[in-house]
């Protein structure tokens, strides 16, 4: 096996280069990946753009697929050459946040076990997954053995996309009846309109202007497509819903303007699932919010992951329950990321999703 | 019986005053109830001061302890004569609101059966309780007989103060062994912190100035106290949970310091529990939000209502398991009712509660 | 107007006639509703043969489609002339089990506001609805409009099968990802199949031997099915699921074989939810009970109702998410309604459910 | 450092007998914990009679409090010499079971990831802490510091007693409110009445004969109790509760009789939350489960652990909420446990629970 391997890497605020690095070493509790294919996150743009800081030289990419090179000396359970999935969250298992259900805050390492998005780690704080081969920590709660008969491409949405526009549906509480509107048809977007659907809403309108993101939401559930660039959101959500507003509203974009509007279109008592990553401080008007008063939650989520989360995202691409296969649009070798990255940052030629395999 | 009684009504802004009003008829479906006890809320002094518009004419008030006058003709399960307590939201029952377990949005009489705060009628969009009668709506689902052993001034905090305070720990899912801070220590703070108290928490940060609502917070339920008129409550509550942050916080005042700094002290995955009326616009600042990554609840409630509410309430004065005696700092009669707004509205003399007697 | 009517009527086990009776006098809060199509249930074959023990003289049925033909004098919001469909289970709205949104139990007229499945009074406790006209109590609480597209028979399954069904997946928690069990194929277990799916479950394993049900639970939902009389469904469960056991169990038929395997095939930590209507005791091996250290949930569900929970059934139906209109095998005039009850008593020539129209 | 150590050891039915063992080696994710104080469950007397089968040779023992001896090379956060707690059901964390909060299903090593009870391993599946020393799998998960100011017995109830007691309540859902029957008062059953105390019960009611058990259940919290020597605890408890029956009902003894109590005293929708070990099969009288129409839930619970259940326990501990001081009753060096097993296994002497201190 060669020692060094090709990886993007942040190298200043607008440049992310292929360049070569040593393959990672493992410690006992980790596992060696090499990856298979891989994708672009929005948030890898935010990071290229220097809007969102990491490391110089740090690898980037969280949503992982790939066959298992060689496993710590302490894992058990999983074998090397097995095909696996590895959530865009990595869970320790053992922190504080984790023992509490919520693995996306783990603090492992820290003094009381919980930090801020800290199960976040592929190329935020470790070396991430576009390159070929990627160190997974916390092997035994992270890996998750993909079916022979799925490929790679149908579970490239599970690390990241999938798991968060899903999670959007849960953390909302989404019932059997609700009326739900989900704000921006990007990857995650669409995938929090799949999540609405199949947790039961029986309306979904999904906000959003560009027509394959339009074509695609109602592939996936969407009932009514709300065009923002043709009338605006608020009042066609409450000419729609005669008034009512919705139980659920999901924001899929993080910017004030669909932060607000889903508090507009919420009914007294309703919902609003945040999963955007923000980059400004909000603002609730007074309005918008019943003065306090409206028994109104407000909820962000970060994507969840481990394995078992990894696992319930399997089935449903195995049960064909939701159809992703129209996400990715574009695929490249990883020799060509970097025209990946300009296409995708730039938003060209219809692209939702890109698979990059090394 | 005579045809006119006492009321205190909104006349303009900054004058409520106490005038004659004919005794109010009543519906099939609806009580009358003779005014033995009432009070004056902090959002009484609201509309006084014009920050919340009611119409004029109307009587104010909504906390209501009495006795039976008269039954509508299809009322059952309850006789005239008896003393009752009713909450200060008076669910109809029947709404779809209602029907979902979300009373305080009672939608009743509206096209979708959904209305903010909807279920605060007296003393907002009906004549209220600080007066000789009072006509309570729907009477089958908001009448809960007192137990002889309880006096009038026991039960006085039922059906606002108890009800709402309590619910800001219900709402932010307080467990055992949670650490909790409640942001103001007046009539609802306080209970809010006996509210946290009651569900187990065993680190209850309270966050006050005065001296006698701190002794008072001391005896419900505080284990520390944070003056902040003396350090940075954020910074205290830091160091108080060693960096980690609370579980729960409740913000019981509605200004942007408290609803900010809630947020600031939260461990992610952190629930904000608000109880405080707004009066302007909120700011989220984006480091107080994790940028939307850190698994956040913000979670605004309306006082809870209904006589199963209220038994709930009586249950626990009765218990004995929450000690309010000391709330009650001052006591009129109807009559001096003017002087009672002046002393409260301007929190004079350690007022924390009055009782109003007709 | 008429002053009698055609009436289905418990006589004596083993007796349900067509006879006259008056058309009921309704109060103020109630509605007078002309029936357009009911439906004949399992219970009330129990109720037919003397199982489930009514009064003599009781008209009998809980599935009611109509048209208003008359409002009591205090209920607004409805018109005469306005087709509703009215939930098997209609909830006072003002006991204190309503209050608790547990309408299935409503205590209206006890003393402390809670009845075992009190809500349960159409052909039960008061005159139902295989009859011309049918009075509707707390019709504020109960109507539900009909939206002119969607045709009775669409409705139909409304007010018990789904209500009832669904209620078996919401009520044992079902997830996205989860492997499911459904035991009996009937329209109840039908509709908890539907439910299933719609709730996100991504394999549902229906037990079932009759051909046209196994068929139906295909179209609604079922990935697997199971043929008890072909093989020993716990064997063969575990069998599909790999030694795992499934998430959540529901047990649509109500007898010790269904109970028991439905506890047998559970995860550790996993939910029977329980929709059968039982009559004998039930046994609890203690090996399919983990000795009682399972984390194990077992949960009775009555068939939810209100205008709410009818309003939710009627956007299933509108959305088309699920098709249930394969499920009315067989029509009858009411005249004929001795005929339809021999049919479905005898579960004769593949019938599912009956339509009835007056 | 020595190479053995002295261990009570199950030898035969009927037999536990201290012997000496060598001291375990230990994984680099395990630690070794030099036990300062243990105790003796129920459930091992279950074991030394044969009721629960165990290995031969196996060490007794699951309730830990001790010094850390040695780490693993893989396990970081903690320090050699500090005194930690650690629970009777010791998590891996990185199982399916764990992944989803349910720790003590714990499958770790299974092909699915689930155990019935599989997170109890100390004095099941591996040596427990009735000896000198103690191995603790995955240390990073488990291993909970105790602050300096708290004495060993005074987090002796933590691993077992509290953690159990408390989910008693927790599982039941008791809100603010509830009244709360709780069947038998031993250790556990006493800490579910403390539990149901601190989540807000306003009424508790104890069935208890013993006067001792008596007493400590109403130091603990219990409003009234019910000797069911003298009088049948159902109708005592409907006496007591007028006829409307308890919100909660928690199991803490394991047979027959107090299971079906338990279901009869429940009011409709209430919940039965079962901590006891059953040695046989249970049945479920067809009155008592309302025909499987009262929305009634039955639900088991297994003792949480993990290090973040135990930290909560000691912040119970620290905050003086709940004061367990009066359960340890008797107190015996190692050398003496079988001297402790005598006196425990026949309840002699007013015992509650016993320290025993190597």
């Amino acid at each position: 096996m060669a020692k060094t391997m090709k990886a993007a890497i942040f190298v200043e605020n607008g440049r992310i280069v292929l360049d070569e690095k040593p393959i990672p070493d493992i410690a006992p509790t980790d596992a060696l990946v090499r990856i298979t294919t891989t994708t672009i996150c929005g948030t890898d743009v935010h990071i290229l753009k220097g809007e969102y800081p990491v490391a110089n030289g740090l690898t980037i990419g969280h949503e992982p697929v790939g066959i298992i090179e060689k496993l710590g000396s302490g894992v058990t359970g999983f074998e090397e050459g097995q095909r696996v999935v590895v959530g865009a969250i990595t869970p320790s298992g053992w922190s504080n946040a984790c023992l509490c259900g919520c693995g996306a805050q783990d603090g492992a390492g820290t003094k009381h076990g919980w930090k801020p998005y800290g199960g976040w780690k592929f190329g935020n704080t470790i070396d991430g997954s576009q390159a070929e081969y990627l160190r997974v920590p916390d092997a035994m709660a992270n890996l998750a053995a993909i079916p022979d008969q799925i490929t790679d491409e149908q579970v490239l949405m599970c690390p990241d996309i999938m798991s968060t526009g899903f999670s959007g549906a849960e953390r909302g509480g989404v019932q059997i009846g609700d009326i739900v509107a989900v704000f921006a048809q990007g990857p995650i977007g669409l995938c929090a309109t799949a999540g609405a659907k199949l947790m039961g809403a029986t309306k979904i309108i999904a906000v959003e202007s560009v027509p394959a993101r339009i074509e695609m939401a109602k592939r996936l559930g969407a009932d009514v497509v709300v065009d923002f660039k043709a009338e605006d959101p608020v009042e066609a959500i409450m000419r729609i819903t005669d008034g009512r507003g919705v139980d659920v509203a999901i924001e899929a974009l993080g910017v004030q303007s669909t932060f607000e509007a889903g508090l507009r279109i919420l009914r007294p008592g309703g919902t609003l699932s945040s999963l955007g990553v923000y980059s400004s401080d909000l603002k609730i008007p007074l309005d918008a919010f019943a003065s306090g008063l409206g028994d109104t939650t407000i909820r962000t989520t970060l994507c969840p992951g481990g394995k078992e989360r990894m696992r319930r995202m399997l089935e449903v691409v195995a049960s064909g329950r939701v159809d992703l296969s129209g996400l990715v649009t574009h695929r490249f070798k990883l020799d060509q990321i970097e025209d990946a990255y300009d296409l995708f940052a730039n938003q060209r030629d219809g692209v939702l999703k890109v698979a990059i395999t090394p």
